[in-house]
């Protein structure tokens, strides 16, 4: 069974067939957060800590880094800061060192300028995925050789020169072009990841079979695990939670062994750990009985985070009592 | 694509695999219900009455009828009342008329009494569905002559005279063998609705895993419905809602088309909702759109059916003012 090994100092994370589906963080991102730019801008990595401790907190066992903030500012007074490639790879060598500080969850370094991915890749302990290639020449040519240097496991993003193609045999295409690719390179099919691109159903009503027959083929054809960006689905609708929520459990019966996305929402949490059970991946169901206290603890009006923080320190009490008496 | 038609004196119902999913109401059911045995001993409907409307307005299209009372305080006075060859078929007929002069949903009429099911399929309008027929050579030849004569679908429950095994593929052996029964008797598959039997996962970890492939081959390789008692899968489980609300979505995924289950807790509903829309059965998203409103309308406290019920007038409201303004 294909197995994609993460690793950061400490830590294993096995994204793989027959393994709880992993949650990748997504919310230490600029692009589209402007406070968070604006801070970044300043040097202010205050918030960066705190998601980034929330995050793993509500159950992400990966982090995705992403550094595409744009410094209006600086821009302002140095032109140099409107070129991503200029402000991208010391921002994510920051960022990164930043995380490092604070939690032990192996990373994804993502990023459209190949400076900062391979800024992030000298930064980054263990072995991080690198977030992404595309079926697009250019990058194919930019990210393989990174992939390939630093014996990471990449993203593959179904798109290519041609765009987002609405139908689903062409993704495929172009997720098998690239596995191709990377095996011309020497890089295994196991350290590819692919993401076989979400659409909102609310615009393209077949946009949920897409990914589930999708996921079916990449893993069945081509031996993959695969990711998504899960919240797109449900993009201008309304209640997007309860939507992602019945999703994900059906990505996972699909086969879907990953996302990106953000793990500080219960709903979204209950419904992964509730599938990974379902899919016996919870031996004894001891994550759905812990998340079930977590759950109880948010009754009396805390955060996921929260409720999260207080059932870990709970549980480290009671290990600590054991080992004391032991 | 396997239809299964179902009718009231009014409504015609598809349990099918291009159809949004079909809730089957469940809690017209006096077996483990001590206090709504009580009522209709006395001869008291007004719960069934409640019950009904309230799945319905909850999105139930079918309502199960479930005649299996005991009578303890006409039992002592009278023996016959040990028999419930004596109790079901009066009260069936009874259940069903009650519930069809509040609602005008098909009925789905549940007894393993066959004079109960006889007396059901006389009372009923239209074209209920019969609950049920297992491999039980004995079940066999009496429940298919009444589907026969009564030309009705039938629930096909994979038991036989060896109990319930928990290898899925003597499950899938035992649906197919009533399938080919029913042949013999002239009643077609698209007539039979198959329950492969959920086991609760608490209980052995594969259930999930086991009922997914099940449905998947008794849609492909004997092109039937199927149908379940959904809540059994998070039985013994903490939090069972969290659990039902991602088992559903994913036995959707895998082509279950219906269950049997309780419609007035909003987490399932509004996970088969989500996975209808999914699946691109509900058509721009209409039903979606028409459940978040009601899902709003509980932030202020009401229970989902109350809401159900002020969404639905609110809506009746607008359409007479529409009509008033033609």
């Amino acid at each position: 069974m294909t197995r994609t090994v993460l690793e950061s100092a400490t830590k294993t994370v096995v994204i793989g067939f027959d393994d709880p589906f992993c949650v990748i963080g997504e919310r230490i991102n600029p692009t589209g957060r402007k406070k968070l730019a604006a801070e970044l801008e300043m040097g202010d990595f205050s918030t960066v800590e705190k998601d980034a401790l929330e995050q793993v907190l509500c159950g992400a066992t990966v982090l995705d880094i992403n550094s595409g903030a744009v410094f209006s500012n600086k821009m302002a007074e140095d032109p140099r800061y409107a070129d991503n490639n200029f402000v991208e790879p010391p921002l994510m060598k920051a960022l990164i060192e930043c995380v490092q500080a604070v939690t032990d969850v192996p990373l994804c370094i993502d990023s459209s300028v190949p400076g900062a991915l391979e800024a992030g890749l000298q930064a980054a302990n263990g072995r991080p995925l690198l977030n992404s290639v595309t079926g697009e020449e250019e990058r194919l040519e930019l990210v393989l050789p990174l992939v390939k240097k630093y014996n990471v496991p990449v993203v593959a993003i179904s798109n290519d020169d041609t765009g987002i193609s609405e139908d689903p045999d062409v993704r495929f295409a172009v997720a098998r072009k690239i596995v191709e690719r990377a095996a011309d390179f020497g890089i295994p099919a196991h350290d590819i990841v692919v993401d076989p691109l979400v659409m909102p159903v609310g615009a393209m009503a077949t946009a949920g079979q897409q990914v589930f027959a999708l996921v079916r083929r990449l893993r069945e054809e081509l031996g993959v695990n695969t990711t998504c960006g899960a919240s797109n689905i449900s993009f201008g609708l309304p209640n997007r939670h309860g939507v992602n929520a019945a999703f994900l459990p059906m990505a996972i019966g699909a086969g879907m062994t990953s996302a990106i996305m953000n793990p500080v929402r219960a709903q979204e949490m209950e419904a992964i750990r509730a599938a990974n059970m379902l899919m016996n991946h919870d031996p004894n169901g001891g994550e759905w009985i812990r998340l079930a206290k977590v759950l109880e603890g948010m009754k009396e009006g805390a955060s996921f985070a929260e409720a999260s923080a207080a059932a870990s320190a709970a549980a480290s009490g009671r290990r600590g009592g054991r080992r004391g008496r032991g």
